[in-house]
């Protein structure tokens, strides 16, 4: 198949727009030849399920997926019954981005809470906790993410806190971590004291390298109940699965997704760095881990964006939202520093 | 990552069991590097539908996918008002092998038909396209699976004719393609003439060398509304798209799909020819693609399995299905023809 | 509001013609004036409860709906996971007459079996009681109509068998009683004893007299969960519940019930008995309840509907049903045969 | 059935609390006796379309349900694709009590618009009406309650405003009209004025003295598709169906309907108007039809409440929501204003 794109070109746009780490590819070599079972009865989906044993304990079960939504969407089945509903940011991907697939796929409802910061608090769940009989949905899942859709970041004591204030609540906790590395390469605690209290983790591998894959990971088997058979009708069963746990595999081999993560952490800090003094330049959120939501003087954005991709994020203020990835350099973050200053001074 | 099987194990288990065709690989490779948009709008998504316009006409639409099923219930519901339903052979994957995700998933209902050879006729589809007004759902669909889930196939005229038929009753007609690799190598005409008044087809590119890739390609854009849509809210829109895109202009690059069918049947037709005269050994279908289904002397099949994986397919009356893949040589069939003649002969 | 029927006209179309027993009309009297609790926490509903426990035990619960496809999707929701499957009849109403609703509402997938007379046997349901893993869904209910869609009736040790059986493999048991009134009159034997080991039931008022009433009788709760919170989202639950649990008290009261659906059954004896021996008639089915299925000579039934409504079941075989119902006399079962009579004879 | 109730106890709980107006019961008893065709081919059914007709113009089509729930979720699944969504106040009876059925029956999501009153404008609808492709669900419906949950009432000018911006944004306008016979008396305008440019209306019969009786009403028969379909399958469909269209047919006659709600609406400001200068009382929103929303000194509500039926709305602020209905006299209201003064005075 012949090379249609430029490889050299990079922007801000989205972890989504970069490709797949190298050690990805070689893993997906190394499982290749020869046969082995299907839909996860293979070697690699073993080693996955011991690798996520070692990092967050013996009863943990991992379920490789393809996507995100995908990984949401079985997990918070899996934590629901037929009656109950999620509490989540009103911001978060699971309220905005999955075209309805919580509804329509999971049948169940989402209780968006408003938030400055696309964070939850033990307030804001106790809130939201209370159901009126039958005539409501039943509250019975906390949904966050971690790291944010508005690249904030949870510390270790909010998370403890808003486990403790659920389950006192008899909330389950449900974690999206589609950029659960880069929280943890800025945290650089281990992944089970980040998590410490939480039951079911969507964890993310497409934005730190990965060319499609993602796991269910359950903390606490005893918040769910079908998993297998959720992640079968909810299409979700890679036949081939040796090739999904092996890239899962390879981001977590010598640590390559905290490297990874880390990498795209350090570009954002850069880059907010660079245009943090331009005249008109001002941010909207802390730059906690790859983004970098920044309000522009009018015009400059469209200018910029002439010369490298990335998205408007609020239209009417001209805020803008930069993403960096794993495969962001400092030539990258210097280049696009110098244009946004050029235009900002112009 | 390290290796952690034998890559010269082959069996006849199934076409999911074998691995990634070298040239997919190296298609990943080429895809990679760089940033290109996310959700599809990438220069290999173009290719993609170029390619398949050039295969199926100019009003062809092509929506990669990463999973069959997931394919087969997009395109249902596509083709599906909220009240409609779908004919085909009870023994189809989508009636019997989807974990109930069409009607979870689409909220449809299948309307299952018994067959001896799992083919419909447009007599079987005349006797179940009536409906009685609001109480009972409403045929709209007709499903066949071009090859069949056993190893049979629709002649071009046999595809024609059900087209013909349910367009007269006002059915449209879906083809589950998840070997229709095979198919098209087996029958030996383009695909075009081959899906001559096919609405929508179900692309399979996992089964003959892909790690995961589908598509959902549509003929007739009349028959189907809110592809792009439900592509998402059914979780099979792959964010770093290319690479599945890659995966399947690989295996259109000089027709390595048609070739690599083209081996796994030659493997099938190898294998039942060298068992047939076995003593005890029969067939209860045609061997036209990938699959032999037999029936072996009470005990073989147990014993043939201590040196090779494969499946029974009916307990009761001792029926094996043994299926060829891309990657399955002549060693690999004589191999196994030496072992069940060695146990139908004890 | 002015009258606009024939208050005088009685057909054999279907016991959904008829219309409400006076009894019932004065329990909505009764019912009536003054203020009382809505959505079943009413005095009605509680004494509802009562009687149902009288009948059925300490453990029963009882929970009013408006219609009988309701009662069904609900009951069934509550006895499953969300990956289970149904096992009925293929003739079950269910299956052919619920409009898609267990699919669409309940997401879950219905398992037809085909059978000669609407009835299930153990033999049936072990055959049909397996599963593959995630990859089909998993059997978890059997649901029986009694009395049948036929008109047949299953005896208390066909129930007794089938809920032993079904339990043995892991399986509940539901039954459909829309016309549970014509069974219990025809079997002459308790309800409890009638429905030993069956978990679930929808208990039918609505043709056997109620204006729309029926209810879910859970038999057994540990086979049901959040009927309560199913019933709302299933759209079944009456806010001025008073209303819909009085039908039932009314048809409680004296055996109303019992008595009504007595009257139907003689009368669907009656007929059959007539037509009986008259020159090129037969029938399909027992009678046993409150239908005839008829085949009649070509040409008769057209000319009979001129004078009295019933439908054709089968337009190939000119197979037709008459169904008698709680207000059917004996008058009118005589002018009817005459009718068919002098038609046969012409 | 013997009666269980004090006949002479009103309270101010809820219109659902009331019985059924006597009207109703005697056309119970007048569509009764005889046989007519079921699931709506009934003359009752026909008449009542005549008279939807007469009020809203010669498209109008009337789908008789039970249950108002019934009635929203039918409306929206016909105004919408797979894909779309519903703009709504979160305070909306169909995002808060509905139990989670628009979600789980409709597979759609809502859109909650936080509103003071319970009232969208045309700012905010345009505030919610955009979509960012595949990824977001696309608003297709804004569906208003008339009256509202919060006892307001729109204008006709602002339900015009409101269908006109809607239109423009290419969404359809959907009202609840559960209590749209409140809103109509209080409006005094002809129903086809104040619901001028409205796609669908659930026109409700229930709160103002059906025992159970709601109606689809479509306006524009180009908004919706397939009703009749998704009433049954949404299981709203009567089989007796001349019971339900009798009970509306007894209220349009000789507008019992405007009058009942005359009545409530009568009362509701006698009420406001009893206690709105004792010590301590203040409103929380406007009385425009039958609810009065009232914050009590402390301790004030629960002492009344040992006399006479009400909820709390707001436990916090100590707000309460006292509710009129048909059957509510001058007396009922003036020893309740006795009991309220008789509290706040002490």
């Amino acid at each position: 198949m012949e090379q249609l794109h430029d490889t050299n070109l990079r922007g801000f746009a989205s972890d989504n727009y970069a490709g797949t780490h190298p050690e990805v590819l070689e893993a997906l070599a190394a499982a290749n030849g020869g046969h082995t079972p299907s839909y996860g009865a293979d070697p690699y989906t073993a080693r996955l399920q011991e690798r996520f044993r070692e990092m967050l304990g013996e009863r943990t079960e991992v379920h490789p997926v393809w996507g995100g939504t995908g990984a949401n969407v079985i997990s918070l089945q899996a934590m629901l019954t037929r009656w109950g509903g999620v509490i989540t940011p009103s911001i978060a991907h699971v309220n905005t981005d999955e075209g309805g697939a919580p509804e329509k796929v999971g049948g169940f409802k989402i209780i968006p809470v408003a938030t400055p910061d696309a964070k939850l608090t033990p307030d804001l769940i106790r809130r939201h906790a209370g159901s009126r009989g039958v005539h409501t949905i039943v509250p019975q899942v906390v949904s966050i993410t971690q790291s944010t859709e508005l690249g904030t970041l949870y510390s270790v004591d909010e998370i403890r806190a808003i486990c403790e204030a659920s389950h006192e609540l008899g909330l389950a906790v449900h974690v999206d971590g589609a950029r659960i590395a880069n929280a943890a390469a800025a945290l650089g605690v281990p992944l089970a004291d980040m998590l410490s209290g939480v039951d079911v983790l969507s964890f993310g591998g497409t934005k730190i390298g990965a060319i499609g894959a993602e796991a269910v990971v359950v903390l606490n088997p005893d918040a769910v109940s079908g998993l297998e058979f959720l992640r079968k009708s909810t299409m979700q069963l890679a036949s081939k699965m040796r090739f999904v746990s092996a890239q899962l595999l390879a981001l977590l081999d010598d640590d390559l997704w905290i490297r990874a993560a880390a990498q795209a952490n350090a570009m954002a800090a850069r880059l907010r760095k660079g245009v943090a003094d331009l005249p008109g330049v001002s941010f909207t959120q802390e730059t906690e881990v790859n983004g970098v939501f920044a309000i522009l003087p009018e015009g400059v954005a469209d200018r910029v964006r002439e010369h490298a991709a990335f998205y408007d994020w609020n239209a009417e203020t001209g805020e803008v939202r930069w993403l960096t990835s794993w495969d962001t350099t400092t030539a990258d973050v210097d280049r696009f520093v110098g244009l946004v200053t050029r235009f900002c001074r112009q």
